[in-house]
Order: C-alpha cells, then sequence, then structure tokens
C-alpha cells in the first residue's frame, strides 16, 4: 500500500473512532501534514482518494468537510471490492451451488470479450446473511486470466483470492440493474414466492489493463438487501 | 465551462461519432495537446475527468483506451443533473401533481440539515417516457436555497433551472435504494398493478459547498426504467 494510500485509511478510521458526522470539519491541510510527516502532495493525494470515495468533501477555500455516513447493512453499489466488505459487520455465508469449466455462451462471450470455444469457470451460489438468502449469483470467469478456483476459494470471497492468490489487479466495473419479478427457480434459493420483486444486476469486472475477467449476474433477496450509491459533482 | 471541460466534451463527442468501442485506444497525448493546442496539464486533466466519468480507462505506460458505451435507455445511477440528460434522445415529458410550500416532517428536516419551522418547496411529479409512466417523484427542497419554483419550471427540468437560473453549484449526492411492492396509489400513478414490484430510491443532493437543498423520493415503474452504474477502480 502506498503511503497517501495509508494516510488516506488513517484519516477514515479517524472519522469512524471519533464519529464525525456530516459537515464536521477535518484538520487544515498543514496539521495533517505534520501530523502524518508527509508532503503537501501526499496529502493532497489522500484527500482526493478520501473525496473519490465520498468519505469527505472538499470546499475550495473553506476546508475539508465529513461526507454523511453510510447507513449501516446498505450494500454499496460501487465497490468493486464484493460486498463482502460492506457488510464485514454480518455474517456473510456461501452456498456453492455449481462450479464447473464449461464453454460460454454467445452472451457470456460477448460481455467478457472471448471466443465460444474459450473456457470459463462458472459459479453459481446462493450468499446468506444471518443465515438468511441476501442473493443468487452467477458469475463466468475467464478462465486465461482466472486461472484456478475450487469448491474452497469460491465458498469464501473470490476477489480477496484473485487478487492476493492471483495477484491480479482489479480495476473499473460496468453494472446494469432491472427491477422485475423472481421465477420458480430464483424463488426457491432465495426463499420467497415466485413472483416475488427482485433486483437484478449484471456486471462486468475489469482489471486494470480493461481485460473484462468476470461477468456475473446477481439477483437480490429485495426483503435482505439495500443499496446505496455516492455520487460526486464530477459527474454534472 | 473551463477549457479542459471543452475538451473533455470534444473528445467525448469524437467518440461517440466515431462509433469507438471498449478498448479502443485514443490518439497519444502529444497528439490530443496538438490537436486542442492546449497544454500537457491541460488535455491531463480532460482525460482525468473522462476517466472519472467511466468514458475512457487509462493504462500506465500503454495509453487510453475507450471504455464500454452505456446501453442506451439506462439512466445512470451516478449521474447528479437529473435523468432528463440521460434520457435526452427520449421523449420525456412531466405531470405536476403538487406543488406548494409547506413545513418539513422531521425526516425531512433531518436529511436537509433544517428546522422544523423552517420553509421547503414540495413538489410531486409524474415523469413519462413516451407516455409512458416512468416513475413518480417526491422532492423537497430547502425554500431558503432554492427560493423560487412555480408550475413552468417543476414541469421542466429543476436541476437546469437550479443551475442556470439560480446560478447554484450542484455538488455531490447520496444515494439509497429499496426493491418493495407498489401501494396502491403509487399503482395508479404509473399505470401498474398494486403490488408489482418497484425499485424506491432517495437522494439527498448538496452543494459543492456541502449544503443538502434537495431530499426525493423516487419510485420507479419496474417495466420502464433500466439503470447503469459505472465503478471505477478507486473504490478498491
Amino acid at each position: 500500500m502506498l503511503k497517501y494510500q495509508q494516510i488516506a485509511n488513517e484519516i477514515e478510521k479517524y472519522i469512524e473512532d471519533h464519529a464525525l458526522q456530516q459537515g464536521d470539519k477535518l484538520p487544515v491541510l498543514e496539521t495533517l501534514m505534520a501530523q502524518f510527516e508527509a508532503s503537501k502532495s501526499t496529502v493532497t493525494k489522500s484527500l482526493d482518494l478520501l473525496e473519490k470515495k465520498g468519505v469527505v468533501f472538499q470546499v475550495r477555500g473553506s476546508g475539508i468537510f465529513v461526507r454523511r455516513h453510510k447507513r449501516k447493512g446498505y450494500i454499496s453499489l460501487l465497490s468493486n471490492q464484493g460486498f463482502k466488505k460492506d457488510l464485514e459487520d454480518f455474517n456473510l455465508t456461501s452456498e456453492v451451488i455449481e462450479l464447473e469449466v464449461r464453454k460460454p455462451t454467445k452472451e457470456v462471450a460477448r460481455n467478457l470479450n472471448i471466443e465460444l470455444d474459450d473456457d470459463v469457470y462458472y459459479v453459481k451460489r446462493v450468499r446468506y446473511i444471518h443465515g438468511q438468502a441476501l442473493c443468487l449469483e452467477e458469475s463466468f470467469y475467464n478462465k486465461s486470466i482466472v486461472t484456478y478456483l475450487n469448491n474452497e476459494i469460491v465458498s469464501e470471497s473470490i476477489f480477496n483470492y484473485i487478487r492476493e492468490g492471483l495477484g491480479l489487479k482489479i480495476g473499473f466495473s460496468d453494472s446494469y440493474l432491472h427491477v422485475g419479478m423472481l421465477d420458480e427457480e430464483e424463488a426457491k434459493y432465495l426463499g420467497l414466492k415466485k413472483g416475488s420483486p427482485k433486483l437484478y444486476v449484471e456486471t462486468i469486472f475489469h482489471l486494470t489493463n480493461g481485460q473484462p475477467f468476470d461477468f456475473s449476474k446477481i439477483t437480490y433477496n429485495y426483503e435482505q438487501s439495500q443499496f446505496f450509491i455516492q455520487a460526486n459533482s464530477h459527474f454534472l
């Protein structure tokens, strides 16, 4: 981890530990520089990172302020780290329904930018929060990138393994969301009635070099899941 | 608009006009500098903005590449400009159900960070896409910031008016999403059956100085709406 990331983490922890609220002012740049024994450019980079992550906002000529805390138990739709991180205070478990190497369908091949005779790892899991079904997940990993998976890995955080085990750098993602009704199979896995509402999310995850490595389809249990998104002004 | 924003717009337009695809490489920095007669730092700022907006991704030592085009007709959950912009190719209209000045409820006061005896503008609208109900929207504007609204303004884009009419700078937003079932009133406005699925989104919009000015509650017609989110690697 680089120094500016470390400092960003420490500032974030400070905000949490002191339960700072939206609008609370952070110390000025000079104080932070002295406190972390870091240069102006390093502290500025830390603050920019925290701003991108929605932890603080900066007002020119006025200071650095804390942004609203995310509500507890909400899943970030912007996180690329898998939602295990959002729900770390919760008891999250996985049941692996299927794990196999197969050929991609046209849809999968198009989204992973591979050929129909390439191999993908297919993973189907139900994820539980405090023993309640949170979502049904089907994921397709480009096997030439994610070269190995087994039952033990997919019972835990696949993304942790991809980062730490395979040493890959996870980059950006594109997600497409639809609201609809559960079909019979989905309802069975989620412990709901057929026809209940669902949030269905398709995501393509890319490495930092732009290669798509994971195409995932998640169907959420509407009773167990809630989501948040923080947007910055650069989207204006 | 600043020069780097202008250049960013032109690059984005170039990508659209030439229907460039995910992974297509853009000209190198030096070429862009010459083409736009701009300094390295200006072009770098333009590219950073485009990266934040999910239009391009940069690979160190390798170049600048086009990111996947958003699917047409999808509403960005990261846009702070109101979704009129996402759907500009579509015929979007509004029906104003209610517009009045009132006192906030506790919930509204808390989210707008105002007192119970302050005033808010309450706006209730149904928004239509090609004549089909897209969503039911209830918004609460802090009247000390959004000092004036009338029927004509709220029939159009309120955000355009806030920016251009009132000269305010719209900053960041926090959104909370839930999936559920339509109640009778919502179903009536959206032309669906009671109990149909819904996406319900609460958003607090802030000025760039951090002041919340709009607390909005939107209930989407699941048959008419689909959404996308692009996440960057800094969320890792």
